[in-house]
């Protein structure tokens, strides 16, 4: 467990020099007055912004980064989506692809815009991605769809919270009308309960229509809680909307157990003609890497274990404006990989937990939705088919690192230690 | 485990209608000729620009908001940091403070630049800074740094893998060596061994100044791997740059034993008239909550636990031309609540895994520098102080999102059953 | 990650002194002649346990401590239960209670008879026991049950995979029929569905009346997987019965989520005066205790966060026939304290994965049988309230030893430093 | 997340019929009288041990099976292990064997004793073993070793907490001299330290020569905090000699990031013909399998990934002496296959947690230390033989059951559709 005492006095050492008792006072709290409050809030015009811009704090020559003319001429339609505001960041967007996908609901080419300031990922993707189209194109299906908001209720006694879920699960139907009551587009699809002494978390899952949705669960959820406050015959000494048990925003290992937005599974055969000429590498080389990395993995308690998912859907995120904090739940999920007999490449990548959406969110924002247009998944009618071209995408990039890192050591061992640095990981 | 057989029925049934083995021929590769590729590359200029944009998939109707003048003129700017760039998204950034952070490296009142497109994240992010700096400020600490890169090994037998580890705990000053050709900045300072039967997973720890140091460290490990297979007198069969044990982009439970990026902690006692003035909540509801979902995020499989950091972490780092991708691993940590018997309530933070930096990266882009001058924090020397605010900026955010949770149940509690929406998560 | 190579350094100096390459030849493979088989198998009597002692690596002075008089008159008790038998291994039985348990199907008081080899054991858990019931009793109740089996079936592609699925949920009750050809106590209750690219992992959730079950789950699902094969549409490249994910012998994740065995959840509030005169302590120095060792589990990577359930589960196990490997994933759950304004304590303990029985297995064995009659817990009609009564003896567990760690604390904040051995955890 | 509602409405319907608010009184606490307390304490003799059998609860019948003519003979030599003694459980043992190690401590060939009482477990070691040593035996090799205790200390601040851990990583030297005034036999050998806010985790790692070690570092632990609080400048609001952190008797994920009792690696090239020959499969076969259930197994949440290791191991400790309930925790580990272009196949084990010893504890109990007699490894000198023989004894285990799970498959691939039960798991 924990830093090896060596490391942290070497690190304390250089960290805080002479670090003396009378040194931790500037950890100290100060009371001194308290700077401006930003002015504004919601509102978005040349006024608000401006007076933003005045608090002393801020570096004038800044402002000309965030608030550019096109910022300047568009920037009421951020209204909805930010607070405080004080401009745009431009984050680069490249183009990966042609990218091929032939899912349940996304069928074509796709070019994909990925928005990332880290050199060499793009690069990577869309290797990757040629690599995919190359062979056909990859499989590709939603096998599941709902977004859980997970209410929980404090009770007196175990008696009392088992009367509560007893009650609950006669009354699933009550609960259905109450969400339905504050959307058109969702709905209630399933009800899960966890007793915990005298407590009850309470999974509540809801399909979203095309939104990633969950806002509409949040809302949804606070009406089914209202209703069951009001009928339960078992009253809670108090409940919380939300008892941390959702998964939202943050890994959680029962992703694999059930579903968080969309859960989807790609898969494709490589040939081995393609992994020589295009990876420079052997599907044998490949496995050997997934299996031993796997472990490598396993034995870093990491949950799901793949290459770095994180990286494509960070940018494919940010691009076409969705949850980008959802990065941290939607990177969980698994790659595996298998050499066939003819010396190809079966890859299969599953995530069960990709909160994504083509309505709602930062998705109509004009940089953003141009981004879902150049996909040609702007608008209702699209999530799933984005799901599925979110989950290629991936598959594209860990066929592409995996080779990289492959090819770096049938490189090396082939010609007895490269002079130049070999291929490394691009991302 | 898994999803319940008749939820994937009803989904199923309304996803696929009349799901028949000849559907499923919609899955198989399509072999047709691919759509062009996409020209250019690393090369950002008019032309090239204009060549990508000339794809015949691409509808022109988007390049105005992705080609913007301000972008035109800055294009050149991102070079290093995309490929096949075809524009910038453009995400709107909200200001959330002022912040007051009494930390080890960051001292000050902060206002703090967040990017993104969910609504209320600034809001509630700002309300909790304001809370923290009426308090105080909060105390912060970088505890431990340092980033790892895990090459794996494999060798013929478990006999040879003993041998090359007992020869590799003899040779950590060369190894050193063999690293500081790479780099000026960073250097080698802590080196574990794992043995898996015939394999052996090596973790080099590098400290990397003020850059996040990701691709520093990948260079550095590859120039100790060519050391190593040089010299070690047991050869492996293969290697790779990375067996997948070091954590990069994935969330895992081994952060919580070492550090990866920057380890900090902080903390802030709120005292009872605020937690009452501002949250309109009490210590001992919040202290309630606390112990309620922790427990909700045990039983979800969480690694950690902690509210909503990814929020905060992933618009911070957006702005600030942080890795978005990391977020994945960052967010992992554990927020912990104490009501005192004065009323007041101790809340602290801690991240063991936070890669961040002030140079490299997306750091010097224009919008992004401009971010980190807003913070006061652009270039050398101020990494660990922006590791620092990061830290207080997701404290604040906790303190806010319980605070309206509780806040919610409070209310409810004493007005018996609202009538209108009653305060909820903000994002 | 990993241990330090300082420390691995200093291991294998001690360990190999001077590991060289020619001392790895002490790990390689050895083609002299095995020594003598085994004689027998499952036959148990005086002849068959008489060839086996006479296996010439065997000393003679050990058959004494195995083969008793009592054994050799009962060995043919343990025909079913044992191959090779060669004797008995005799474990020190030790009562702890008396145990008032309040529950759904326990209820009254217990005595426990626990088997451990390790000092102090015992008394920890009676002197919990006692202070249950002194407080009243704590209340108990089985919420859920279940045993799943998880066969796994490989299909050509994620195309028949999903068309598989989808002919899976239209045959639940033909499943349940293959079951029920089985076994006249169990029945098929629960299919869960897991599409992982072309493979697909199948959960079955059987109830097993009053067995743990394991054997009875396996052989249903070998008819279960027997149907499948024979009517599916869509046949698989191959299949086994357990694809791993089950969570049989291992703690898993996943608990949480289900159940399997049975989810027990026990609670009880002890007073403040109690909490003073027997546990020499106080409910907010142990709840001071929980919140801080909470996160000590939860920063250690632990699955759920308890502190010694495995100690009483593993000697009422041995003691009582249940399957002692199973200790390793019913001992997941989690303990919660909560300390009141009156000075009084709440303490709950949840069980999600109580593999246990009253019959079947080890259950019917001389002295296991002995064991569960002094429960009163012997035969068909009693495994849930077995499993109850185990959850309110680890609830014993959790109060005696928290409080024992809390009193060490807190004598020692009142004395300045004890000179003899404060109070240590005793077990 | 959690059970479906509809599962939970069947268990509730059938379990509580008609569960009303007036049935949950059965819940709630009886304060009549208590039964008597348990006569005696660690006492042993006929007088003790008839008092307690003397109590109106325990029925006279199963005395008998408690308290053989061996048992009272011998009960005297229970006195340090157990306390309020009524007898003996009598577990079968089974031998499985010869199982052929080639490792640095342990060289031989081994009959090794399991007590269980689960049909079909030694039977399946036993064939694994035998497989084991006709292909030449396993390589072994304990690889590190160390027992953790993790004491917690509270200061007031985040400020004093680093101040604490800077001056303890100064006084390691002196730490591991208090730690020598506690033990012979135990040295303290690392230092890890964990801030968490005002929160400090100590991780104390110690040697502990051929005992389990438990007891000795919680005993060295003890004198370190003892001095810790004496010479701190920086003293602590409260502290306890564990605060979780240190994975006692539960599954971590920490396991791996360093060891825990011995780590332990052990692998094997079995040749084709054995494979065909003794388990009737073949290596590609069994590495589908391992591939597929490597995932099954990472989907479920589990900590690290193999097949039945807890069988083994809980059979193993209770034989021999060890403490059993560190089967929860030494259960973790990795299993990896391999198959060879030849048809052969490469197998390792690896436990990175494996508390075990062959002094204290319940090894020199008369039957358990015959157990060990049987193995050559009673006594002083031998705990890592015994680490590495348990180990093989795992690897053992997972070609067995890997064996008979594939044997199934390629039995049915060839037979389509076997009419008798194929073969399965066996435990």
């Amino acid at each position: 467990m924990a830093a090896h005492f060596r490391r942290i006095a070497d690190f304390l050492k250089q960290a805080f020099a002479d670090l003396r008792p009378e040194d931790a006072g500037r950890l100290a709290p100060r009371h001194t007055p308290s700077p401006p409050r930003i002015p504004g809030g919601s509102v978005i015009d040349d006024t608000a912004v401006g007076q933003r811009w005045a608090l002393p704090a801020l570096p004038p020559a800044a402002r000309d980064a965030l608030v550019d003319p096109w910022t300047r001429e568009h920037q009421g339609a951020y209204t909805r989506n930010i607070e405080n505001f004080i401009g745009t960041a431009k984050i680069p967007v490249g183009l990966a692809g042609p990218l091929r996908v032939n899912g349940a609901h996304a069928s074509g080419d796709f070019y994909v815009p990925l928005a990332t300031t880290e050199a060499a990922l793009v690069a990577s993707y869309s290797r990757g991605a040629q690599l995919v189209t190359e062979a056909g194109g990859c499989a590709a299906a939603v096998v599941n769809e709902g977004v859980t908001r997970a209410p929980a209720f404090a009770f007196a006694t175990l008696a009392e919270a088992s009367l509560f879920v007893a009650w609950a699960t006669r009354n699933f139907d009550a609960f259905g009308s109450a969400a339905r009551t504050t959307t058109r587009h969702g709905a209630l699809v399933d009800l899960q309960l966890v007793i915990e002494g005298n407590n009850v978390h309470m999974g509540l899952e809801f399909t979203t229509g095309d939104a990633s949705g969950q806002n509409m669960a949040t809302i949804a959820t606070e009406a089914v809680c209202r209703h069951i406050v009001e009928h339960t015959p078992v009253k809670p000494r108090y409940w919380f909307v939300e008892g941390n048990m959702s998964g939202d925003k943050k890994a959680t290992a029962q992703s694999f157990m059930g579903v968080r937005g969309k859960k989807v599974s790609v898969e494709i055969v490589i040939p081995a003609a393609l992994i020589e000429s295009r990876l420079h590498t052997t599907a044998p080389a490949m496995a050997d890497y997934a299996r031993m990395s796997v472990l490598g993995g396993v034995m870093s308690g990491s949950i799901g274990v793949q290459g770095h998912f994180a990286n494509g859907l960070a940018a494919l995120f940010i691009a076409c404006g969705q949850d980008a904090a959802c990065v941290a739940e939607a990177a969980v999920g698994v790659t595996r990989l298998e050499a066939r007999d003819d010396g190809s490449l079966y890859t299969a990548v599953t995530l069960p937990n990709l909160i994504v959406g083509t309505v709602g969110g930062g998705t109509s924002l004009p940089s953003q939705q141009a981004c879902l247009e150049i996909l040609g998944l702007a608008g209702a009618g699209h999530a799933r088919a984005f799901a599925e071209v979110a989950a290629a995408l991936l598959l594209a990039g860990e066929l592409s690192i995996i080779g990289a890192l492959t090819a770096g050591h049938f490189t090396r061992a082939h010609q007895r230690l490269a002079r130049g640095p070999s291929p490394t990981p691009t991302a």
